[in-house]
C-alpha cells in the first residue's frame, strides 16, 4: 500500500466516515506486511477510537485480523465444536472446570488460551503449573487432540491472527486499549481461528475485571455476539460479576487444586453457578441438549459420575502433565502456606476486593510484570472466608502461598485490606450472573 | 520519558483534558530526543486533532517547538526587527517586494523562508533563480547581514525548531495536517526563532491557497496573533484573498522579474495593494510610522525614490547573487516563452483559477513533487489577462515558460481551463484584503 493511500484511509476515519470491508482488510494486510508503519496505524487507531466504529467496521476488522493468519480447520472432527472464552478475572478457573464437563458430555472443546498479564491470571499459566504439562503445540497436534481426546487447551501460535498480536502491542502503548470494537475484534479474531462452530463468552465486570461497569460489559457482550453472528458462528455471551475472587483460590496451582476439587464434586457456590450456567449453553450449542436446563443437568451428572474429572485427566495426560499430582493436589511437595491473614475483630465479610487480591497475588509471584517473565506456579491466595461468611476474632481469613517471604507482611496487609468486615449479618450475592446475549436465530431455539 | 508516561499523556488528550505547559514541553522534548517514538506521537497528534487544543496548549506547543532549537538573538542590532510571513499562494511574491521596501524605510527585516512544495512556490526558490544567489547561511552570517544590510532572506537551518520539522513530517503522513493549532504553532515556532520583535502575517484564503475558506483563515489569523501576544511579540495578521494568481507572474524567475518591476514603480494593482497594506503595519510595528496610513505613504515613497530597489539589490549582492541580471531581467538568456494560450472567443475574464495555475506551473518545472527535487528557475506562467480584463478572440491570455515542451499542449489546456471568460463586462475584485487581526495592546496604537 502506498503511503498516501494509508493517509487517505486515516483521514476518512478521522472525519468520521464509515470504511468499507475491503478498505479495512487492505489496511490491516498492509500493516501485517510492514507496508504501513506503526506511526500511521496508531493515528488510525486513535481516529477510530475517537470517531467510533460501526458494527460492520468492527466485523471487518475482526475478519481482517483473522485473515492475517491461520484458521484451524476442525471440520473433519465429528460433532459441533464449541469454544469458550472469558474476558478474565481474579480466581477465574471456570474454563478448567467447564471445558472437561462439556467434553465429557460429548461436545468437543478446542480452546486456545492466553497467559496472565496484569492482575488476572491466565489459563495457560494455571495448566502449566501441573508438572510436565505443555500448552505449546502444532496445529496438527491440536487437531488430533480434539479428534482423539475431545478437549484441548493450547497456547496461541504465531500463526493465529498475527495482525491482532501486532495491533494489540501498538494499542497498549498508544492509549487505544479501552475501546469496545477493538477489544471485541481482538477476542473474536483469535476465537474464530480455533476451529469452532459455536462459542460461549463470559464477559466479566466489577472490581476484579478489566471492565468495571456493567453497562460497558453489556455493550461488549452485544458486540461480541454481533461479530459471531456476522461470522456464521453461533455465539452466546454472558455478563457475570467479578467483585470478589471467583471461588476460593487465586494463583496457578491453587486454582488447579480448586478446579480438581470441583470436578470431584465440591460445590464452590459462586464458581459452579457460572460453570453450570455456561455449560447449559455450550451443550445446547453443541446439540447435546435441547434446552439450557437440560444442559445444566447433564453437566451436573458429568461431575457426579466422575466423567468430567476423567476428561480433565485425559487432557492433562495427553499434554504431558503428570496426572498423579492431581490425586492429592493439596499435598504437593512445597505447596504450603507461608502465612495467613487473620480477622482483627469478629463480624461478617461484606466484601473481598477481587482487584486488590489479584494485584497482591501477582506480586506474590503468580503474575508477571512483563511478558516472558517466569511465574511461580505455587504462589497464590486461598480464601477461607468469602462474602457473607461470619468470622470470629483471630480466625483465618485467607492463606498466603508465596516464596517471596521478605514481603510477607506487605502481602498480609494487602489481603487484609481487601476484606471489608462489618458487624451486621450479610448475605452473599444471590447470583453472579447478570445477563445473557445471544444472536437472534439461536436465541429462539433455547 | 518512560513509555507509560507518554501513554498517560496520550490518554489525557484522548479524553479531552487540557494539558499543562510543562507536560507539553516534556513530551515534545522527549520526542525530539527520540525517547518518544513516532507511533506514540502520531496517536497524540490524532487525539489533539479530534479533541482540540486550547489557546494555552497551542501556545505551549509553539513554545516547546521553539525551545527544541536555536532562537536567533538580534538584540544587538538597533531598531525593532519586524518579520513577515505568508501562508503561501500562487504568484505570492509579496515578500520579495515588501521586505526591501520596509528595510529601505529603516526597519530591519530578518526573514527565514521556505521552499515550494505542492502547488505554491517558495520564496527561497524564487530568490535562488537569481544566478549565484545562496540562501543557506550560518546564524552568525544571518545576524551580520541584518546589522549591515538591514535585510536578509535565508533558509531554515537544522538548528531552528527541529521538533517542528519532525512533527511536520509526521503530520504529513498521519492525516493531521489541517488543524489550526498545529498550523499556527508550526508557523510561529519558526518565525519567533528569527530574532524578531514584531511580525506581520499574510493569511491567504481561496482557490490558490491551502485554506479555501475565509472562516478558517480568520480562525488561523486569530490563533497566530494570540500566540504572538502570548510570546511578547507584537503580531498583526491580515486575511487576504487568493483566488486568481497574485500579480501576473507565477514561477521562480518570472516572479523575480515582476518583483523587480514593482520595485521600479510598476503598479501591479492586486499585488501592490497587499504590499502597501502590509508595509503600513510593518512600519508602525518598526516604530518608523505613527499610523498605518503614514507607513503606506512612506512605502510608496521608498519605491518612487528607488531606495526600495536599492535595498533589494544590496541583499542580492550580499547573498552572492549576480545583481546585473536584474538590470533587464526580462532579457535573461534562455528566458523566452515556449508558447502562449490564446482566447478562443472574445469576452471578459471572469476568473483565473489560481489553484489550477499553481498546479500547472509546478508541472511545468517550477515546483517539486518531492523534497530535494531540483526546480527549473525559468519555468512559469505570465498572465497577459487578469480578472476584469477584456479579451479579443485569439488574443494572448498567458505566456508559458517551460523546458518540458513535450507536454506543452497539456500545459496550454490547463492554463486555458483556468480562465473563465464571459460575455458580460466584469470588474476586477475591488480589494483582496479581507480582514485584519491584531493583539489588543498595539491594535489601539494604530
Amino acid at each position: 500500500m502506498a503511503e498516501r493511500h494509508a493517509v487517505d484511509i486515516i483521514i476518512a476515519k478521522r472525519d468520521g466516515l464509515e470504511l468499507d470491508r475491503q478498505t479495512i482488510r487492505t489496511l490491516v494486510a498492509a500493516y501485517s506486511r510492514g507496508d504501513v508503519p506503526d506511526y500511521q496505524m496508531s493515528a488510525f487507531l486513535m481516529a477510530a477510537f475517537l470517531q467510533g466504529m460501526s458494527s460492520e467496521e468492527t466485523y471487518a476488522l475482526t475478519d481482517a485480523m483473522l485473515a492475517s493468519g491461520q484458521r484451524i480447520d476442525l471440520s473433519h472432527v465429528p460433532g459441533r465444536k464449541v469454544g469458550k472464552h472469558s474476558t478474565g478475572g481474579v480466581g477465574d478457573k471456570v474454563s478448567l472446570v467447564l471445558a472437561p464437563i462439556v467434553a465429557a458430555c460429548g461436545v468437543p472443546v478446542p480452546k486456545i488460551s492466553g497467559r496472565g498479564l496484569g492482575f488476572t491470571g491466565g489459563t495457560l499459566d494455571k495448566l502449566e503449573s501441573i508438572p510436565g504439562l505443555h500448552t505449546g503445540m502444532s496445529a496438527d497436534a491440536y487437531c488430533r487432540q480434539v479428534a482423539e481426546v475431545g478437549l484441548v487447551i493450547a497456547g496461541q501460535t504465531a500463526e493465529i491472527a498475527p495482525a491482532d498480536k501486532a495491533l494489540y502491542a501498538l494499542r497498549d502503548v498508544t492509549g487505544t486499549v479501552d475501546f469496545i470494537p477493538f477489544i471485541a475484534s481482538s477476542i473474536m479474531s483469535k476465537k474464530l481461528a480455533e476451529g469452532i462452530d459455536a462459542l460461549v463468552l463470559d464477559v466479566k465486570c466489577g472490581r476484579g475485571a478489566f471492565m468495571k461497569e456493567e453497562a460497558d460489559a453489556r455493550q461488549l457482550a452485544e458486540t461480541l455476539v454481533g461479530i459471531g453472528e456476522r461470522m456464521q458462528t453461533e455465539t452466546v455471551a454472558w455478563v457475570t460479576r467479578m467483585d470478589a475472587p471467583l471461588g476460593r483460590a487465586a494463583g496457578n496451582w491453587p486454582e488447579i487444586v480448586e478446579a480438581v476439587r470441583c470436578l470431584q464434586g465440591d460445590d464452590v457456590a459462586d464458581l459452579m453457578e457460572v460453570v453450570y450456567t455456561l455449560a447449559g449453553d455450550m451443550l445446547v450449542l453443541g446439540r447435546q441438549a435441547q434446552t439450557r436446563q437440560e444442559g445444566t443437568a447433564m453437566a451436573r451428572e458429568a461431575v457426579a459420575t466422575g466423567r468430567a474429572l476423567d476428561a480433565f485427566i485425559r487432557m492433562v495426560d495427553r499434554q504431558g502433565g503428570d496426572a498423579r499430582t492431581l490425586d492429592r493436589p493439596n499435598e504437593r511437595p512445597g505447596y504450603e502456606p507461608a502465612g495467613s491473614v487473620n480477622a482483627v475483630h469478629a463480624g461478617y465479610v461484606a466484601s473481598v476486593d477481587a482487584g486488590a487480591v489479584g494485584h497482591a497475588v501477582a506480586r506474590m509471584g503468580a503474575g508477571r510484570r512483563q511478558k516472558d517473565e517466569e511465574v511461580d506456579p505455587l504462589a497464590g491466595v486461598v480464601l477461607n472466608k468469602k462474602p457473607g461468611d461470619a468470622v470470629a476474632k483471630d480466625e483465618t481469613l485467607a492463606w498466603l502461598y508465596t516464596h517471596r517471604v521478605d514481603a510477607l507482611d506487605s502481602f498480609r496487609d494487602a489481603i487484609g485490606d481487601a476484606y471489608r468486615i462489618q458487624d451486621d449479618e450479610t448475605a452473599p450475592p444471590s447470583t453472579l450472573v447478570v445477563d445473557r446475549f445471544a444472536g437472534t436465530e439461536w436465541q429462539r431455539g433455547s
